[in-house]
């Protein structure tokens, strides 16, 4: 039976390698250490934010291919997005690297959305190399979305910090010893009424708990059967209002919960709420939860990644803002 | 063997109906009879362009799901993307129809990489009801891409009119009698070096044949195996450059190629040289070429839509247009 939303891998494809790159003040993330490449300045050599945000999916793209021996021209479908307008970002790194591209846009929830296309892709047998994943960069996405960073406007605490990062991952058919792609579920737009730009996290945290929900339901799992239930990227606000809905639904909100977007900056409350962006939930699925797979320390996640679905514009004319999540499962067969 | 970028469905999914709603201009359009609905008032009695956008949107996917027999419930994916600044059009229908919605951007190219998709998750035996297109709405678009509208900013004759519809197809598992979807192409982004927005169509043409021959050599096809190879949108302008290029690679560039976006307001001058906007090629596909297959007209078609990746800050910055085509076969077995 086909369950709306609802996606099976039954060959599941796997991640066969992954790449992070991200910016200089990425370095204070205690996950530092494991993006591959750290550029010494927000600019990445360029000449604006917006060729800097390109540079970095770029990177993190030929760095994911050289991890399985490839180039561009061995890899069958890009799918990637980011937060600018019209994702140009994604569009220039398109061009330069080559790989038909496929644009996705779900927001900060658009890691997870292109990675769920690959895997279907390649569940069809129509690739066998496809590299998916988003980035964000700090100033070209908070000039845009907010006020320009010049400003130096104050933020509540609720308000969360824009990532400096592009992460995305390899997806091959299956591969021995490699985290699998099992199943997942596409998220629907959830909106709450909820209108304030600077806690996108209370904004996002029912779409989380309804994709959750979806997921364990609909793929008849539990909390139980995962070592690691990740979000990314609530924040602290978010992840507190996410576990409380996830509680009152029945789940038990144990410390399998995780947040990319609460841990991201470590204890730093410089940062407010935390992380959130594109790049954020990427990097840290990408690192963090694939190393710990590689590892042997996890044997079964779920990621959900978390989207805000607001325009400046939408916001200025008073509109709620949609949200939306997506959720994959990873397993170590 | 896989070839990039290409695919092939083995279950041939079908296009069980689509739904096309349009602005009240668009009267002007020798198709506007094909229309499911067209609107009296450009702002669709909202009080904002993008509500209208929004609006046009879920009123043509509530369309298409009813010719089905089916409602919001039944389906299992929207697939929808639109130009406007992170896509809050598509974001607010896909709040209000509530089926599990994944964001598509290419552009004006959406519609075709929307409904290729579309045809993937139906293929895949995950999907039986799958909603897929695009939309554009003449003022909210164009105020963010060039000038307000307010101004009358005189335009070069090389400038495309951003159309104002919504065009969807319902994506079932293969059903006779309907038009079948056999095969697809996703382009690489192109970029020859333009910087004009006034000048989109000669920006696009390159992307244009570009997939057409990755299409017919990746597929095993000539122009002689269609009945019509319709681009979208392109203009006359860029359908001129087009065809000069297809010529140059040796194909005929017979009476068989055709270009939504130089036929949607037919001969009136006043579009200069036609019509663009993600809506144009979703309104025409959706219409003009699918009730010619219904009526035996057209036994296989090629339909490559284009995209220009651009952004108001991209050009402002100085930076080139990059373009991308995607192309979509349809055949009545």
């Amino acid at each position: 039976m086909v369950a709306r939303g609802l996606l099976t891998f039954k060959t599941t494809p796997s991640i066969a390698a992954t790449g992070v790159t991200a910016g200089p003040l990425e370095k204070k993330s205690p996950f530092a250490d494991k993006f591959d490449k750290v550029y010494d300045d927000e600019r990445c050599g360029t000449k604006t934010n917006e060729h800097a945000h390109a540079k970095m999916m770029e990177d993190a793209c030929m760095i994911a291919l050289s991890k399985v021996d490839s180039v561009p021209g061995d890899a069958d479908f890009l799918l990637i997005g980011d937060l600018v307008n019209q994702m140009t970002p994604s569009n220039f790194a398109a061009t330069t690297v080559g790989i038909p591209y496929l644009g996705m846009f779900s927001a900060c929830a658009t890691s997870v959305s292109s990675l769920v296309m690959a895997a279907l892709l390649t569940e069809s047998g129509m690739s066998t190399c496809a590299i998916a994943g988003a980035s964000s960069q700090h100033n070209a996405v908070e000039r845009q979305f907010r006020y320009p960073v010049e400003y130096g406007s104050q933020k509540p605490a609720t308000s969360q910090w824009t990532v400096t990062a592009a992460g995305v991952a390899t997806v091959t058919p299956y591969k021995k010893g490699f985290p699998s792609i099992e199943c997942a579920t596409i998220g629907c737009a959830t909106d709450l009424g909820m209108t304030d730009p600077l806690n996108m996290g209370a904004a996002m945290a029912p779409a989380a708990a309804d994709t959750l929900t979806r997921h364990l339901t609909g793929h008849g799992k539990d909390v139980s059967d995962y070592d690691v239930i990740m979000t990314g990227d609530l924040g602290k606000t978010g992840f507190e209002l996410y576990k409380t809905l996830a509680g009152n639904q029945g789940f038990d909100v144990s410390e399998k919960f995780r947040d990319a977007g609460e841990e991201f900056y470590g204890a730093d409350t410089a940062f407010l709420s935390g992380a959130s962006g594109a790049g954020c939930s990427a990097a840290i699925f990408f690192t963090e939860v694939i190393d710990k797979m590689m590892a042997g320390d996890y044997k079964r996640v779920l990621l959900i990644a978390t989207g805000a679905l607001l325009s400046p514009l939408s916001f200025q004319q008073g509109d709620t803002i949609p949200c939306i999540a997506h959720a994959i499962e990873l397993t170590m067969k």
